[in-house]
């Protein structure tokens, strides 16, 4: 297996066989003329409010059904934050799978973030995918409100607060961390130089991602219920709108931008050698 | 990621790498004469069995095995409602797999609908698929009762109905939102143009079409029992056969019905633009 | 999706892109000179002894961690019969994608007689591989014994049981159509037909296996422990070696062999329409 | 499925389609020279960062939800031994999909150690790579203990130890048998003669190893807490730093070792057949 990374190397210096895409323009008026720009947002939309629809749903059930207070014969009925974190991570690879063709899918403004840093998206392209993720998140938390109120209010309306016993700083590494494992993965993924070699790469990708979002619910839903997802955490505090839930709520987007930005300066700059390319071309540019 | 979409969009107005079939007539008396036809009949009928059996066999021995009146001394013994969701979700993935080059692997009478109003079934195959299913979801809950007559009985019968505490508008919105997650999965998993580019996506389809059964069962098996397919509930209210399993069956239908064709007007309308060729083919036909 | 199956048919009786293999002579001498044949049963031997071994482990460190006599604190602290399912579908799946190309990967008694019956293996091979799989199967539980000796005894070995409450004709006709679903998964996932349209097939055709043997463990581990493979419950007899593991073993022996042929007879005669060429095949010897 | 080996088996001493890599120099000085090494050891060391981190924070977050003594109302609310396992299992998944690219996706000593007997990788590669991950490991258990000081001492801080009531014969021999399995499928996962045939299998790869990995912890967390990784229990082991921990440390070590050397034997000498061509190799050389 070492041997892969060495044939790699060989390729990226001498003859390569994939090209790196141009960065992508800060700001790209032309997109905004055309009908895939609008069917995008269409897209991330309803994906984040399908997203939080099922997610919130199924950590209200749980609640709901192992409620000691209810005299619930079976207090092991609930599906489990084992549960909880499959529909979280099951759902991303759905999502992710379904949109990936139309608008990339996203789905998280953390992800769109770090791809804006690789410049892989537009700044406008990812100003406008955040708003449509955050109003498809409030939308999702609300229609769960709506079919249950007195069940949402009650067990917390999934909203990202930080558990007892854990400092703030501690929540925020957490974020920082998870989000890392999310992006990192993202763009290991989707990489241009993997899909040249291995054309059916991006159709298995929101597998590993899918996994991805699985994992990071199972290590950290006991210190903060998981965000690495702001839209997530702004949806469920919008409607679940408690003090406890707005006081965090910063944790929950300077941790998954911090995260992505990590993951996005790895990736291009340790394990893609952006850097040495990036000072040949500065080196060129002062030439001109 | 978002570069997909642009290029995407060019290929679709200028020189298209996919060509989607033509739209399937209502009625093809042709191909009433074939083997194929009748063996994918025999294709779904023996899936939807299968799907009833493995499933409702999996919620009567979970129910038998945690009933607290039983004198059981480990009450959280048997597989938990998420092993139930993925019995749903595991069995949808097996059999969508295995029928996919026999009958396409509908196994729901809700895909066959939504696939029919994009007119990729016609209108006799569609009617037929779904008497097969029904039939074969008869007989899967039939031969769990014919195994386990008192369990059966006492555990409710795997049929779907309203859980106290939800109104049937919930029950009924329920089941539209997970039905459309669910045919929305399908028309993404096996769109044509995607799979144009990339020839094994119906390969990999099954997957996620299984996970989006999987997801939406974690969410609402605490609302409805999760129906999101009418084959599935119907059998088991024919075998079950109370009045209340008959009472909230039009929900298991209505709901399915209504999300297959919001799934299918969003794919056709929105993602795939076909309302702009739709009326550009309507023009040219005017002419003719 | 309806299309596909048109398109096959078609295929089938015009222009085929495919060749069924030939079948398989009865016995075929020339196979016992070669390496690959012996390698081969050095590959199903492991396999199945990694498969028992791991599987019935599984089982006996759940049972003992949930024992209420010993005092536990945390009763849902195992596994669970969820955990269990997953390790034997989990393992089926591994064990079939590093066997695929030696043996091909049947780990199975029942599989192999399916496929024997299909010809597709000869006769001294089918022998051959079941009585390695039996002896491998022997040494798995051995081991699992060897390590825990206490707890083997008092958790059941992992034999295949009929529970309390279950006929023995309830018991044979789980076994029957459990192993329905797994066989007739391995045809589908391995049709030849279906392989040369696409290539990659045999390699995807783990994870539908490996989820087939997941799905029967939730639903039939309630009736009879889930045999599905006369192996893993010789083995377990063997090892266990009470009168009630061998009063019910021929269950998991006439059961699971009734189920692979109706599994090969299904996939040939009904799916592959084989009965007409059978047909063609007996007027055309005829004639020489 | 016989077919296939007989096929595999006149191409391998016939008309090879594929090319086994020369072994690798014990010691390529060259390599020393390369960016490609040092990002290798990077991406070794982040990865198996990431792997100790949500793994063991999963572990310590499922004991501090489940304990009796902290008046938790719902004992059953952990993600469980299963949620353990799948986080083990689906961490190696998503790494070694996202690092193959770059080192090969070892993340474990045993997997280097296996990989380096059958001279894919280098002796000077295969020692920093251990050293890369056991820093790795530390760092990453170290940043669980920084989180959440008090619960990581109460609950074993996710090290490694022989259970009550198990010999250490019976630890070495889960760990030796464990190791197997997860090397035997690296190697099956990673074989060139089957890379030749289907140019994907390294794509697919990740999942069955990291299925392998969750098999495993299934079967031997109630023995040793499941190491198959020196890396992973020895991180723990610094960390954590008893007695308790650092007796046992040893059979951490020697039963990994031992285990992916069978497995690289095993899969060299009996399912390769490569002692025949080494024999002939050495003729050859005794001739030069």
């Amino acid at each position: 297996m070492g041997k892969d990374a060495e044939v790699a190397e060989k390729g990226e210096f001498s003859t390569k066989d994939y090209h790196d895409p141009p960065p992508t323009p800060l700001i790209d008026i032309e997109e905004l003329t055309k009908w895939s720009f609008y069917r995008a947002l269409i897209a991330e939309f309803i994906a984040t409010l399908l997203f939080l629809y099922i997610t919130v749903l199924t950590v209200i059930g749980y609640k709901s059904q192992t409620d000691p207070t209810l005299n619930n014969t079976d207090q092991c009925g609930g599906v489990g934050v084992l549960g909880i974190a499959w529909a979280f991570g099951g759902m991303i690879f759905v999502l992710v799978y379904c949109t990936a063709g139309i608008s990339g899918g996203h789905i998280n403004p953390a992800v769109t973030f770090g791809l804006f840093l690789a410049r892989k998206v537009s700044l406008i392209r990812a100003v406008m995918y955040m708003v449509a993720q955050c109003l498809g998140a409030i939308c999702g938390v609300g229609l769960v409100k709506a079919f249950q109120k007195s069940y949402f209010v009650r067990y917390g309306g999934g909203a990202n607060e930080l558990q007892v016993g854990y400092s703030k700083g501690t929540g925020l590494a957490a974020e920082i961390i998870g989000t890392f494992v999310l992006v990192y993965t993202v763009f290991s993924a989707t990489d241009p130089k993997r899909n040249a070699r291995d054309s059916h790469i991006p159709v298995l990708a929101p597998l590993p991602i899918g996994f991805a979002v699985f994992m990071v619910h199972l290590a950290t839903i006991p210190i903060t219920g998981t965000g690495i997802n702001p839209a997530r955490s702004f949806g469920a505090a919008v409607i679940y709108n408690t003090d406890k839930a707005w006081d965090d709520q910063w944790i929950f987007w300077v941790g998954p931008f911090i995260g992505a930005a990590i993951a996005a300066f790895y990736h291009q700059f340790v394990l893609r050698a952006a850097a040495i390319k990036a000072l040949g071309s500065f080196r060129s540019s002062q030439h001109v």
